[in-house]
């Protein structure tokens, strides 16, 4: 994560763009902590940022919000970043995917959401 | 989780729908375990139900997947879901966020997707 204390994504009103990551790792640890840290703070200097939240048992999951999608993919092709996901596709990870999806709406326990 | 090998959710080809749950618990146990894996199992035998990936460390992240947003719609409502929100609200979560989404796009290590 980032020097941040680790909670729920303080994000804007919807919509806004979300990019599941939902990854398995093998057991080729090989630079992978601290390749995510740079990742991490690296995509928190990006244009369009909102924000990430990130956990792992048998499986990761790393969700990073954006303003657009465009900025989620100007971030997916930034060059440091390019050399992280070829690294994960080659060592650190044994199966993923990755979904782009728009937010519609959110809601957390002090809205009365009922639907 | 159910009782499938955990993993990356086998969802079919977009759009679909993700519900995004994170959030941080509270240190009161107090019969949370049991009731996730009720809702995992409960969740799993609603109509429109497509796979479920979570991951707690500091934060829990839980993303379920959805054929379209009335059926995530539906599983908000189902009874003994309104129940193990209300106590997750009362009693387990110090923080959450819901974010309702709609898939657009995804790809894994075997698709060359390069935006």
């Amino acid at each position: 994560m980032t020097d941040e204390a680790p909670g729920v994504a303080a994000t804007p009103r919807p919509p806004y763009t979300a990019v599941i990551f939902t990854s398995t790792r093998t057991p080729d640890e090989n630079g992978y902590a601290p390749m995510a840290q740079q990742m991490y703070d690296r995509a928190a200097k990006q244009p369009g940022y909102l924000g990430v939240e990130s956990a792992r048992e048998d499986i990761g999951i790393t969700v990073s919000y954006w303003r657009d999608e465009e900025s989620a993919r100007n971030w997916k092709q930034v060059a440091e970043h390019l050399v992280a996901q070829r690294r994960g596709r080659d060592v650190w990870y044994s199966d993923y995917r990755v979904r782009v999806a728009t937010v519609h709406r959110d809601y957390g326990p002090d809205e009365s959401e009922l639907g």
